[in-house]
């Protein structure tokens, strides 16, 4: 697997674990889950599949110095900085410009940064069997294995193939469904959440720039020629900062065909938020999670998380409670997958208050 | 007025406004309600009244030093240390040993330290009219006209007098009722709640003691002597620890008869829980109360206090949110009250932890 790179993407704003992250530190730098944070712990995973030398770490300016001191073990010059965050079609393409000049001929597999993954070894192997399918396809496509009617995840359909070890052809992306279809997604047996992990033939997702975003193929070719030299890195904002922004989901995978799916069960969840907490740490009798220091009277479902100083809990349930950088957040467990609606209302830019 | 001394009674555990009171810092040296302590503003409402000079502060040990630094204007012969916590009779029995030794003739108005009082003006009005008919009673209490059928306080019952400007006879204390006959209380017309503010000419208290709790006269009687002589704190200590624990209410008011009753209404408020804030403080449009930095979104009836940083409330309805010392409450506000039973869960002592 010489030629696989893996690109870990950890742009993006700190909404929706505020007050624990913020702007400055977003969700991937925080050990939600234990003594790692969730990059630590996405490096940590692609071994033995990737090893360091060949992991990619895309992040914003604003993250480069907790990212370089948590992840010391990644060679400096495999941090890929992005001018400005521009979603993940504009991420990937500018990785994918990086890559071409390391290696013409690679792969690149791209990993959000802040999922969690129960079982390791599982992961490996399914990202493995993607590689090996990867010939003859557009790209692959890793498809979580549906466990309940989720209605804040996008699918994917694909046809289930003759052969156990060959993907899927995929049939379609679909949006994040109402309760009803993703009931029926389930049941179909053909449908797969949309992890977010992808991998191309690096020339051929740049080929899919040019056929699917061609203006964006355009800012590409003038930021190839930039990174060829130096003291232009304004140049290189002022073309990065006008690519479209899109996600890759929308930019290139709906429109594009071609893709092989890999259906995945490997304990994955994206934790999007407070409340998702529950699914990945273990509860006490009342169905409690507690992070730090708490005190519970009476307390029944709720999510409770210190980053300093005791939290009590005197007959509430179903709260979220989390102190963390000297702020308190208390919402109901189903408003907390709302949070940017509050963060909205908090002073602009979103940090530590 | 020159013979009144006010004690204000400042003893007491920091249970109710935890995390913001400990045992070390308790409710009356809180900036509760605004930017004075509670203690801070018993003492300026007695102006012009009662002087500093005539001011005297009942507190134990631990609390010495914060009362003092709170309270400079307090002369520093007027703070009376109480051995250990016994209960308002033998606090008062205490002070009224002080009292006799600078002045025969004295009368003793006791105050306690925490009480919200909407309107100054008409306290002293109140109290002065107390004064004005101690003579020929045994003591005078202060009785709130009722405004709601309030189960948490204990209420006096007293005859209404013919002449306007004269006490009621107090016919009998009774005890915390419950909605059926606090509803009775109130229709009736001759029902107040007890304050615990008390008014005797310092001689018949300390008389009342000899009639109504022989064995605490008793060691009174000894205390007198030791108070004579000085280097005798821990014989002292010995007699006060073995006085009864009981308040003054069980111990001499609810014993003796002859007391008068002056109605009172100026506001009054005991400020006895989290909850009780919401009606000493002014609310926003969706009924929440807020003190310190604060953030609510779709948030009605909640109280919101924090001593530092931002508490962000979303989508949470009739919730007591505190943040103060570093620590974290959560309670439905209808919890409150019973805040004990969580401070009985967390380690003794009570403290931030």
């Amino acid at each position: 697997m010489k030629d696989v790179y893996a690109v870990i993407m950890a742009g993006g704003r700190g909404e929706r674990f505020w007050p624990l992250s913020t702007d400055q530190l977003t969700k991937p730098f925080i050990p939600l889950l234990g003594p790692k944070s969730l990059i630590q712990e996405a490096v940590d995973r692609l071994h033995p599949l990737i090893p360091n030398e060949r992991t990619l770490i895309s992040i914003g300016k604003v993250h480069e110095e907790v990212a370089r001191a948590q992840l010391p073990m990644i060679p400096p010059e495999n941090f890929i900085i992005e001018p400005i965050g521009r979603d993940t079609s504009a991420c990937l393409a500018f990785c994918a410009l990086h890559l071409e000049r390391r290696d013409q001929d690679s792969m690149l597999l791209a990993l959000p940064a802040d999922h969690f993954v129960g079982d390791p070894e599982a992961y490996r192997r399914t990202l493995a069997k993607g590689i090996e399918n990867l010939p003859g396809t557009n790209g692959i496509v890793f498809g979580i294995t549906p466990e309940r009617p989720e209605t804040g995840y996008g699918y994917i359909q694909a046809e289930k193939p003759t052969e156990a070890s060959a993907a899927w052809p995929v049939t379609r992306f679909v949006e994040k469904p109402d309760a009803v279809k993703a009931a029926e997604y389930i049941k179909s047996g053909t449908y797969f959440w949309n992890s977010g992990i992808f991998l191309w033939q690096n020339r051929v997702l740049l080929e899919l720039f040019r056929l699917h975003m061609p203006q964006t193929h355009e800012r590409l070719c003038k930021l190839r020629s930039l990174l060829s030299r130096s003291g232009v890195d304004d140049e290189i904002f002022q073309v990065f900062s006008s690519i479209e922004r899109i996600s890759i989901d929308f930019g290139i995978m709906e429109k594009a065909g071609g893709f092989g799916l890999i259906p995945a069960n490997f304990g994955w969840d994206d934790i999007g938020s407070w409340a998702a907490l529950a699914r990945a740490l273990p509860a006490d009798e009342n169905a409690n999670i507690f992070q730090g220091s708490h005190a519970a009277v009476d307390a029944n479902g709720c999510i409770v998380y210190s980053d300093k100083g005791l939290i009590a809990v005197f007959g509430a349930s179903d709260l979220v409670v989390v102190q963390a950088k000297g702020n308190v957040l208390v919402c109901p467990k189903d408003r907390a997958s709302d949070l940017k609606r509050l963060i909205r209302a908090l002073d602009q830019p979103l940090a530590t208050k």
